[in-house]
């Protein structure tokens, strides 16, 4: 139904495959780039039909938008191939619905669902040999929408490119993150784009978070930006809390992000039987609940790392260690999303879509 | 002095002009440029020497990280040619140090004062006769600097461009505005990214000013985000209030840019003996002044438009519309600012620079 849109996806293959060049057991986290990417233009009001071509640099005018005014969105997601070699997507159309909902808070025209799912499908189908296969491994999806139409006046752009690039990459699991409490800096206002995955979201993080490896830690956790009494999110993460036995997130709003790994833990916790809290979680009973013992885990929850452990957070000049549990709710969710993510598992939640 | 750390700025200048098409008494803003820019990269730790090369796209890979983080920075200036065709940048040290200031916020590493004023004297005296001198036009001048380092990870880019660009422009005067007093989205966060001119907060206003345009306004009053109690900026400019005969501007704070216009009317109406007022200014004080006759004016302030006057702002469904005055501060200080800046008077505070 979503290819009634479209005509077969144009695909210009490339005579010069890097594919021969890359060692599949030494992948870092998107720094190899797959032969092909889809590209979309819009001009005149209207989205072009998107073509695959070979991988290639992008040529833009000095005074583009993109360079001045921020108008950015994109998303990440993963494609996982299994023992039998057949590839495998999970809620990819949570990714597209969610990169048109960022798109129409930053002022960029929204996208047919057909030039992004057909696109990606075709993409896929092409670079399919570099999806890597090694523990772990998986193919990064970034598909990205930027502002390519020319001048310097302050409005939105009259043009605009989607592409999506796709990157072999290894395991990203570091070990445990340990996370500095943001007293200062915020991430994002009430009534701002926060919850949008646009492109400034993330540069306004490297400075703060600069500061926090200056003082040993790894990542920063945010907090609203009024009084800094609640975490909202890690890093470029959502966050998980867990006390006791319950498990605890903030919930979705204007400064946070409506993370796809998030709203899927939430899902496998509560079908697990762990009693899942989706509330504001204040500095106050984070802190409390680690001086009485009760605060048993913390980790941040997104596409790349999809869990990423917490060892111990900085919260005005003290550091708290968390514990080390032989039954830890982050090891068996991760194991849980992965199984189903790698076709490994039952999926009894329909999440994952076989290409 | 400043010269020091620089051999000659090298330049190659076009073999293939566009002066002779443009008709230099019909330029909108920021959308005709000239024949050279100046470019500048970042790469291996260190700003390379600036060039000044003919104006002409630039190439990204992909996965430049521009496109998904957003790391962008700029400022806006103008050159202005006098009478004798002698040519005046106005404050440009003061563009220098907030460029600086935004980089610093946005992890962006810090140009060296020289390849920003001799680079930019440089690219000037090459397209000196760009430089319009019909009434109210100027030469708008784009300083610029992004992320052109590869990587999907989200971290600061490895490498950067910073260019200058200049477009010829008209009076950018457009009339008296109707603004709409924000009370639900946001332009920036209590510890956020406000006072750094970066891309992505310009990009955060254009859906809501969509939607006030749609209601029949020009552009938006920024409140702040907390409780949307306090005006900040107008638009992409700051703001100005007259009640009585005070002229009351925000403070700047980490929400609020420091506009060099905003400075600049400060000192000037200072110096005119006008009771200046740089103090918080809330919504109910503004509305009751409208209420009861003691509110005069409303303007914007910065460097494109200089002053941008208002004749109506919205709040909570009312309209409140500004008297017509003989003798009102806009133009009186835009008459001061544009005579220092044009060269048609005496510049008592030293802000003017012959090139």
């Amino acid at each position: 139904m979503t290819q009634s849109l479209l005509q077969d996806i144009k695909v210009t293959k490339t005579e010069n495959s890097k594919i021969s060049q890359v060692d599949f057991n030494n992948l870092s986290f998107g720094s190899t780039f797959s032969d092909h990417m889809l590209v979309c233009d819009y001009k005149n009001g209207t989205w072009e039909a998107p073509e695959v071509i070979p991988y290639q640099p992008i040529s833009l005018d000095p005074s583009s938008k993109i360079f001045h005014y921020g108008q950015s969105i994109f998303e990440g997601m993963k494609a996982y191939k299994d023992e039998n070699g057949d590839v495998f997507l999970f809620r990819p159309l949570d990714n597209f619905k969610r990169l048109n909902i960022s798109a129409k808070r930053l002022a960029i025209p929204e996208l047919p669902e057909a030039f992004f799912m057909e696109g990606l499908k075709t993409l896929l189908e092409v670079d399919k040999n570099w999806i890597p296969t090694t523990q772990g491994s998986s193919l990064y999806i970034r598909p990205f929408v930027f502002a390519s139409g020319k001048g310097f006046h302050a409005s939105p752009a009259d043009a605009y490119k989607f592409i999506i690039a796709t990157a072999p990459s290894g395991s990203y699991f570091a070990g445990k993150v340990k996370v500095l409490i943001e007293e200062k800096y915020s991430r994002s206002a009430n009534g701002g784009v926060g919850y949008a995955k646009a492109g400034g979201n993330y540069a306004g993080q490297f400075y703060p978070t600069q500061l926090a490896v200056a003082k040993g830690y790894n990542q920063v956790i945010w907090t609203d930006d009024n009084k800094h009494e609640y975490i909202e999110e890690a890093g470029a993460m959502n966050i998980f809390v867990r006390i006791n036995d319950s498990l605890l997130t903030a919930p979705t709003n204007d400064r946070i992000l409506d993370g796809i790994t998030r709203k899927s833990i939430i899902e496998i916790a509560k079908q697990e039987g762990i009693n899942v809290e989706v509330r504001p979680i204040s500095v106050t009973e984070v802190v409390n609940a680690a001086k009485n013992g009760s605060l048993k885990e913390m980790f941040g929850a997104g596409t790349a790392a999809v869990i990423s452990p917490i060892s111990v957070f900085g919260y005005q000049g003290t550091d708290y260690t968390l514990p080390e549990l032989d039954n830890d709710y982050a090891s068996s969710l991760k194991k849980r999303i992965t199984d189903i993510q790698y076709n490994r598992s039952e999926d009894p939640f329909g999440w994952r879509i076989k290409l």
